[in-house]
């Protein structure tokens, strides 16, 4: 196995831990929307009025809430709860900021779920990243990383894309790119008109905070060389502009934020910088980078072990 | 569903059609390497030297055979005696060209197989495809596509990237790429230096022929405005230059060969002209442009439905 297949294996470890053996798919309706762990589980047994547990091996949604606003107070309610009762970490970076609930990319959300309560639920999160990168006369192709500030509540002090964002209910992929591109490297407009739409990457990550089914739509932006990003909302150290060859040794080392590896991976593939010929495992690899997170869900791909 | 979502679930049809169910599991060794449709499994059925079936639905290449080359020549052999009883159609079409059988893309293959059977056996099919394309003046982004020679065995007439074939037996997919760049559209050295590894595509198509976990590798190729691919081998009837807006409506009737449909989205996709702006579905339509073949075959996520 090489590197960058074990840290695909990495980014996907929900499955390749297999953790879905020790959780229980949670349900709106008759449709998977995630995966709860056995804390989750206990929580969510504590307030019957929301959810149907069981018979099987499953908690849904109390199909009496028949709108997605009904869902969503209900959500929020519940969540507000466990935060003032101190019971998960991920609810103490409370972000007043909701993320939608889908089963597909394309269909309108089933509810809104507060940001900080979607990795215990194990919604799918949707997110978008900018690659900022310059050609470089002697470099060649460089990328602009940034320093995730030391005081963020997730990730602090790691190296991150140059531009990333969860995408809050209702705005779009690129509503969101261009919004985050000003927050965090102030580009200016007349550079971001270049921005250019180049795919998602989709990835099963966990940790200790939650589940992280991810789908983070990314964007490209060449930048001239005298450009240099600097931050406008507190939450970037520093920005640096690292040549290709270095960000694969970046991605792989423990300074650089596991949930945004696949993006750089992704970005370096796309640009033949990571090859067939220079990576034996790649298609394996390109596999892992979109994991079937909504067919999981939907359409009945088994994510049990045969 | 968009009509792209459908396209997409088209060419995973071996997955949507469920057709895993009615297949017997492919086993060299302890590792899964395809899937069975009932007619091959009655065929191996009077093959019992080669082939241990059951207990459970399974069938496993006879454990005597013990180096690659040794099953090379045992699946040589009786895809020679099926070929000459005319049992399968898909063998009328004899390469004498061999492809390799592996459990994933970086190891070293378990054995060869006349590439006309691998789609009896169901196994992995690796091949390259190139996206020549031409940044035109006035109708912008256009690529070149190719339309397959009328005579052909499989696919005959339709349309399809502008060069594309598959990976013969410890072919690397550059040499590849390179071998048919000139075979198929005569691109000279001085163009085709510039040709830029791009990633792969992967799907789980089936058809009356066989069963097609596929593979691509794809390469794009900017190539200058006056110059016009000419075929050298026979294999193709015409070249077109079609600008990407049209490419889009061409993928999607049945003029294309459907799988070839694949490589061509994931152009669209990764040059910005398919985006979440005009294609509410695209993670999901990425996320089935990689299938997790590997996955599937390997580490036991299982195909099945839950």
């Amino acid at each position: 196995m090489s590197r960058l297949l074990k840290l695909a294996k990495d980014f996907n470890c929900f499955y390749f831990n297999k953790s879905y053996k020790d959780c229980t798919p949670f349900f709106i309706e008759d449709c998977q929307v995630g995966f709860l762990r056995d804390n989750v589980v206990k929580a969510v047994r504590q307030c019957p009025e929301a959810f149907v547990i069981g018979p099987s091996k499953q908690v849904t949604l109390n199909p009496g809430y028949s709108t997605p606003q009904e869902r969503s107070d209900a959500i929020h309610q519940i969540l507000s709860k466990w935060r003032s009762e101190g019971l998960f970490p991920a609810l103490k970076g409370w972000r007043n900021e909701c993320f939608d609930v889908k089963t597909s990319s394309g269909n309108p959300p089933l509810m809104k779920m507060e940001r900080t309560g979607t990795c215990l639920f194990g919604v799918v999160q949707y997110g978008v990243h900018i690659n900022g990168y310059v050609i470089h006369p002697e470099k060649g192709t460089c990328l602009w990383l940034q320093q995730r500030s030391s005081t963020k509540p997730t990730w602090p002090g790691k190296w991150d894309s140059m531009v990333g964002g969860g995408m809050s209910s209702s705005a779009s992929p690129y509503e969101t790119a261009v919004a985050e591109s000003q927050q965090e490297a102030s580009i200016p407009h007349d550079l971001l008109i270049n921005v250019q739409p180049a795919g998602s990457v989709s990835f099963f990550y966990e940790n200790e905070r939650g589940v992280y089914p991810s789908v983070e739509y990314v964007y490209d932006l060449e930048l001239p060389g005298p450009f240099v990003p600097h931050n406008a909302d507190g939450e970037v150290d520093s920005f640096e502009l690292v040549p290709v060859a270095e960000v694969t040794e970046r991605i792989l080392s423990s300074g650089y934020k596991e949930s945004s590896a696949p993006v750089a991976l992704d970005f370096l593939i796309r640009h033949g910088h990571v090859n067939a010929q220079n990576e034996p495992y790649l298609a394996d690899i390109i596999e892992l980078l979109h994991f079937p997170l909504h067919v999981t869900y939907n359409t009945g791909l088994s994510i049990s072990t045969s």
